[in-house]
């Protein structure tokens, strides 16, 4: 039996919309330690995990490991219906195969979307070890790829020991935001040895939407291999893997 | 001779927006006790009608009655020019064969549409007695009407002694909107014997569009019967029926 | 050498928005006396004039005449990341052949578009005397614009001693701006003899965007010839010549 209900229920709608994008169908998996999400994109390009504790929640109504599937689209559309001071309550109904969300407002309000049959993924963690880790206001981050995505799909994230840049290149022009110890926007940055990779523009914007403006988002990346970013809501954490892309 | 004006023009407004998709050409009958216009759509699925009395106007010069054929979307596009402080003013021009819509505010400015040749229309005006009589908040109903066009065209309207409800189900999911006697968005609820019918999702969105989100809307039904619509604005009155979808 | 700085950005902003739909490229000749630049639509229909003094920058490092050659969609859309707080740079990079926009806030962000290689326009200006001086408040002027836009392509401007109109016609309906001595949109009046022409509406909206809601526009034009257009924002100068339509 799996019955939560949220009165701050943004999270997941933040957390649902960011990932519609890379991957079509997700499980979610319920247990009483909390609900966790953790899938790869078709193309295996990207790796995106999702963790909510139970403190996130008023009531948590969770006996034992339950998978859910669910089409995130639908997901998301139905989360679009709630309005922002409802509560969310989730609620499997396994005889109609069936995710209730029902919004809790001036009215209460259900709406049902399929359950998909799934398992939960055994995925592979590559054994990673960076040479930087670069903490950045998210507003910052985010203007940054917004403006390379003007001039390319890739971008080139470069980091010494005295400034990250975020940088792109093309004949439709150039763009380049340039964070310096000190500087408002670089929160904490560690360098062992100097480090520049390339990552698809796109897929940044995604896995950096779920984080708010005034948000703190962990960049951790070597030459040339993946990039990972993480970052934490109340009770609930975001990380996201990326291949690196190699220069034609 | 007709030459009206308002300084609160808004529910004219509102009024043709909410017909425009159910009706294309429409007669306002302009006479000495008001305006109205009463209409079917082509399918003849559905009645409209409207009522404004000469207190909705700062100045209400009618003589005699007067018939107004007018294509919606025309005046629509013209209503949508008006500022929100605009003072309205409406002007049959018979010579040009023009309704010109002379908005004043810090210009003087005129738009005249061409009137078209119509008559009243003799509606036939069907006996009908109804199971349940509901009254809800327009925010309500709107929100579960729009869970509903997610899920299918059709919505299920029910009523019992103890609750209203509002449900669509297809494979996409469902949806379900229930009102309960106490609830905050059910104002009073009167039913003689249970009544449920079903009703095409887009029409009740039209015809509700017209009334705000704090404005009680009046749901009339019975058993696979056509539902009645009411709402009141200051000084008028919107109506519509609507026949009952057979399900397959 | 060209380096320049302005903590008020808007004004470029502005401008380039207003002439993207006109023009495709153009040719900004930064010199010590300040920033003009002056061309004509590929169809000659229309002449574009704008000129901001080195009193608009913060900082104004413009050693000797330089042409900058911009394609104006690449500069609108790299001036569309500018944020409203940020103070903007202009840097001309002679070496990467690129006008460098530095925005600076929160953080710093660069973006690099292709310089244009162009020269500065030698443009024939036509010897004009006008019997109306119109001036208009924008805001008034662009709402009948909006309305005429709805009935026509070209619209009628018609000045005498008492009042300035503006007027649409078609099968469509017809639309009517009137400003008279008096009426708090117009400004001022001079009228040497009664004067009517035809411009199309959607240059004359593309021509008045770049104006505020409370800005003046001054309008000057005679019986079936080019109209000028003129408003003047802080320490800069817009101005625009627009051809006549002649009647079918």
């Amino acid at each position: 039996m799996v019955r939560v209900s949220m009165s701050e229920p943004k999270v997941w709608k933040t957390f649902v919309s960011s990932v519609t994008a890379l991957i079509e169908e997700a499980a979610f998996v319920f247990s009483p330690e909390g609900v966790r999400m953790k899938a790869m994109d078709p193309s295996k390009i990207s790796l995106v995990e999702f963790e909510l504790s139970p403190k996130a929640f008023d009531e948590f109504n969770v006996k034992e490991k339950t998978v859910v599937g669910i089409k995130l689209t639908e997901f998301e559309r139905a989360l679009s219906r709630m309005k922002s001071k409802d509560q969310l309550i989730l609620d499997v109904d396994t005889e109609k195969n069936r995710l209730n969300l029902v919004f809790k407002g001036a009215s209460t309000r259900r709406l049902g979307i399929p359950l998909l049959s799934m398992e939960e993924e055994e995925l592979p963690e590559p054994k990673l070890s960076f040479a930087a880790k670069v903490v950045v206001r998210a507003e910052v981050l985010k203007d940054g790829l917004k403006d390379a995505e003007m001039i390319a799909e890739n971008v080139r994230l470069s980091a010494d020991k005295k400034s990250f840049s975020l940088t792109a290149e093309s004949d439709r022009g150039s763009s380049e935001l340039v964070l310096s110890t000190g500087d408002e926007g670089l929160i904490s940055l560690e360098v062992s040895e100097p480090a520049t990779a390339i990552y698809s523009v796109r897929y940044l914007k995604d896995m950096t939407s779920g984080a708010s403006a005034s948000d703190n988002i962990t960049l951790k990346f070597s030459t040339d291999l993946p990039l990972e970013i993480d970052f934490n809501v109340e009770n609930g954490k975001f990380r996201y893997l990326l291949a690196p892309r190699v220069e034609a």
